[in-house]
C-alpha cells in the first residue's frame, strides 16, 4: 500500500510461517503486506495445554501488529481472504479493496479433518485456535463441576469420561494432560468424586500411537499413558458420535468431553489457485516454495506439499517446517527483487520431533538419536520456551511451568461464560474463481 | 452436606466477601457450603487492565475450588441461586435440591445500574465480568482494526472515538488506560492512523470527577488526563446512546466504543429477602451484619448497607469493605457456633481509596493524609499486587507489569472471535416468594 513504485509482496497468513516471512522482508526496499482473519499469532504446540487449563490464551498468542510493528515497510490488514485474482494478480477479501500482489506468499496452515462428518465438529472440537481450547477447557471443568452436584452415578460416570481422538502427537498430549488434571482435580477440589470414576480414553485407527515415531517411543509413550490412568483402543475407527456417547469400533462410550485430533487438512490455498491439491488439500511446490505454472505464487507451512529430497516423503505438518520455510522464502524473495538470482532450493532441517505425556515425560525423536521420559521432558519444555515468539511469554509461561511444576496447581480454570461456547468454527470463505 | 450433626453454613457468593469469610470457617467443626453462579473469583479492581489488553482474564480470576480446596469441611457448588425459602431455611437454585441452612451468608455483589436504560447494556458494556471485559477489549482492538482499513474520515473518527460514562474511579482508570493504549498502537503498529483522530471523553454527570475523593485529588486526576488526550465533560447527563453514537448534555458524539461505569446497584439479595432495600438495592444490616428481623441470615460486601460510626453514612461498595466484613463474619459465627458468644460489632478500618490515571500516575485518599503522582501509582501497584488472591497471581502480575513499565508493551491484545461478542449479561435470576 505505501509507495507505489516499490515491489510488492502481499502474505496471505500471519502463523510461523507467514511472520517468519514477513520478518525477513522488514526493513527491505519493498512494500509487504500481511492479510490475516485473526489479529494474532497463535503457538498452536501449547494450545492443548490451554484446553487443559494450565496457561491462558493471552500466553500463548502475539498479536501480529506487535511481531511486525518496528518494520515500517510492513502493513498488516485484518480481513478474511476470499479468493485469488490470478489474472489481476490482486487478493480478494471480504472487506477490502482487491489488494494487489508482484509476489503472493500463501501460508494459510490447515484445519482438522473430519473426513465428510462435519456435523462431528461442534461435538468434537480440534485444537487449531484459541476458540476452541476454550470450549474444551469449558467442556471439561463443567463436566466436573456437575459431576459433583449429581447424585446419578451413571451420569457421574459419563461426565468424568473424555474421549481423544486421534493418537498422534496432540492426541498423545491431550490425552495426558485431561488425566493429570482430573486426578488433581478430584484428589483435591471436589468431594463427591471418586477417583475411580474418572476415565480418559483415547482412540487411534491404526495398529499403534504416534505413528510418525520410532516403534520403541510409541510404546513408552502408550506405557506412561496408561500409568497415568489413559485407556488405549487402538484399530478403533470413530463410528457415529452424539454430544453424549461416542461409538467406536463397535463400542459405545458415553462420554462428557470429546476431542478431535485425527488428522488434517490444509485451507482453501488450492481452490483459490485453482490448482490440483494432494488428498490432503495440499498444493504442490517446487524446491523454491513456487506453484508449478504460477510466477511469483508461493505457498508455504502446513498448505504446502514439497517432497523432502532427504527423505522422498513431503515434509510434514509441523512448527520448524513452516518457520524455516518462511524464513528461507523471506531471504529467497529479497534476493530475487534486488538482484534476480533465484539461488539454491529450500532444504529442511529436522531439528527433531517431539510428544510430551504429562508432567514428566516426553519422547524425542531426532532421526540420528532418541530420548525418552524425564530428560526428554526437560528438553522439550526448554525448546517450546526457546521457540516462543518474544520474549515476554518466555518469561511468563516459563514462571508459571516452574510453578505448577512444584505446586501442580492449575491457575486458569476458567469458565468464563454462563453456557458452554458452542466451538462453531468461522463461516468457510467463499469461493472466487481464481 | 457432609456430617449431618454439624451446624451447617452456607455461603452464598464467591467473591471477596463469601470468599474470606469461608476462608476463615475453614476447618472448623462447621460444614460450609459455599454457592456460586461463577466458578472463578474475580479480582475487579483490575478488571480495566483486561478490558485494555494489559492483563489476560486468567490473571486476575481465581477458581474459587482453588482458593477453597484444601479446606475439608468446605463445598462448593456452581449454580445459580433462584430465591431464598426462610421458612425452611433452605437456598433455592436452579439445578440443586434446595440447600438447607442454619447460617446464611448472602454476599452477591452489585452490577451496573442502566438507570432503566437496560437496552444501553449491550452498547455501553460495564466492567463486572470477565466477558463484558472481554467485549470491550474485543472492540476496542476491532475498531482501530477497521481505522486502519478504511478510507472514510469520518467513521475513522469515529471508530477512534472511547467515551467512557461515569467519572468515578473506574470510569477514570478505563478513560486513562483507552488513551495510553490508542496512542501507544497508533504510534508503533498502525500505518494509516493519524495520532490526532484518536480522541477519548470521559462524561460525568456531576460537577466533578471522583467525587468520592477530596477536591484537589479530583483536580489532579482531571490534569493529568487532560495531559493524556481524554476530553472530561462534566455536569452532562447521557440521553441516549446507539451503536454508533452518544447524545450526552445536547451533545452528539460519534464513538466507536463505549464504556459504563456509571453507578451500581446491588444484586437481587433484599427482593429473596422479602425486605426493602435501599435506593442502590443494598439490604439494611446491624453491625453484625445481620438482617433485622432475621435471625441468622447475614448479608456482607456491595450487597449490605451498614452505616459507619464514624461518618454517619454506608460504607462503601470496596474491595476492601467486602473482605473484611467477610473475615470479621466468618470469625464471628465461629464464636457464635461453638460458644454462643455474639462478640463486639464489626469496625470497617479505612486502608486507604485509589483510583489510578495512566501508568505513571495514581491519587490516594487516606482519610488522613493524600497522596498523588508517581509515588502514588507506585503505592497502588504494590497493595494491588499484595492484595491479589494467590501468590502465583502475584508473581505473574508483578512480571508482566514490570516488563511493561519497560517496554510500554500490551501483550495480551487478543481479538479471539470473529464478532464482537455481545456483553448479555447472564439472565436476571428468577424470584421465589421468600
Amino acid at each position: 500500500m505505501a509507495g507505489k513504485e516499490l515491489p510488492r509482496v502481499v502474505i496471505v497468513g500471519g502463523g510461523f510461517a507467514g511472520l517468519a516471512c514477513a520478518r525477513e522482508l522488514g526493513g527491505a526496499d519493498i512494500a509487504v503486506t500481511v492479510i490475516d482473519r485473526r489479529n494474532h499469532n497463535l503457538f498452536q504446540p501449547l494450545l492443548y495445554q490451554v484446553a487443559t487449563a494450565a496457561l491462558s490464551p493471552g500466553d500463548i498468542a502475539e498479536p501480529i501488529r506487535k511481531t511486525l510493528g518496528r518494520h515500517r515497510n510492513v502493513t498488516v490488514l485484518l480481513a478474511e481472504v476470499t479468493g485469488i485474482d490470478l489474472e489481476a494478480r490482486t487478493v480478494l477479501t471480504d472487506r477490502l479493496e482487491p489488494v494487489p500482489f508482484d509476489h503472493l506468499v500463501i501460508a494459510t496452515g490447515s484445519d482438522y479433518n473430519y473426513f465428510g462428518h462435519d456435523d462431528w465438529r461442534e461435538i468434537a472440537p480440534g485444537l487449531k485456535t484459541i476458540r476452541e481450547a476454550r470450549a474444551i477447557r469449558q467442556r471439561l471443568l463443567t463436566a466436573f463441576e456437575e459431576a459433583e452436584m449429581t447424585a446419578d452415578e451413571a451420569a457421574q460416570r459419563r461426565l468424568l469420561t473424555s474421549v481423544v481422538i486421534g493418537g498422534g502427537p496432540t492426541g498423545v498430549e491431550m490425552a495426558g494432560a485431561i488425566a493429570e488434571l482430573g486426578r488433581f482435580m478430584v484428589s483435591r477440589d471436589f468431594r463427591h468424586i471418586g477417583a475411580d470414576r474418572l476415565r480418559v480414553v483415547l482412540v487411534e485407527g491404526g495398529p499403534r500411537l504416534l505413528p510418525a515415531f520410532p516403534e520403541p517411543l510409541a510404546a513408552y509413550a502408550a506405557r506412561r499413558l496408561e500409568r497415568l490412568g489413559v485407556e488405549i483402543m487402538t484399530e478403533r475407527m470413530v463410528e457415529t458420535m452424539s454430544a453424549e456417547e461416542v461409538v467406536a469400533g463397535g463400542e459405545t462410550i458415553p462420554a462428557g468431553v470429546v476431542v478431535w485430533a485425527a488428522g488434517v487438512k490444509a485451507s482453501a490455498a488450492a481452490r483459490w489457485l485453482g490448482v490440483e491439491g494432494d488428498r490432503m488439500g495440499r498444493v504442490p511446490v517446487d524446491g523454491w516454495l513456487e506453484v508449478a505454472g504460477l510466477d511469483g505464487i508461493h505457498v508455504l507451512g502446513d498448505t504446502a506439499r514439497l517432497i523432502d529430497e532427504a527423505t522422498g516423503e513431503p515434509l510434514p505438518g509441523l512448527a520448524q517446517v513452516a518457520k524455516q520455510q518462511g524464513r528461507w522464502l523471506g531471504r529467497a524473495l529479497r534476493r530475487r527483487i534486488a538482484r534476480g538470482e533465484r539461488g539454491a532450493p529450500f532444504r529442511f532441517r529436522d531439528r527433531g520431533n517431539a510428544a510430551v505425556i504429562g508432567n514428566n515425560a516426553a519422547v524425542f525423536d531426532f532421526g540420528w538419536s532418541r530420548l525418552k521420559g524425564r530428560a526428554a521432558w526437560f528438553l522439550w519444555a526448554l525448546v517450546h520456551i526457546l521457540l516462543l515468539v518474544s520474549f515476554e511469554k518466555r518469561l511468563l509461561v516459563s514462571v508459571q511451568w516452574a510453578w505448577r511444576y512444584v505446586t501442580r496447581q492449575r491457575g486458569t480454570r476458567l469458565i468464563d461464560e454462563p453456557l458452554p461456547v458452542e466451538p462453531q468454527e468461522e463461516p468457510a470463505p467463499e469461493l472466487t474463481e481464481g
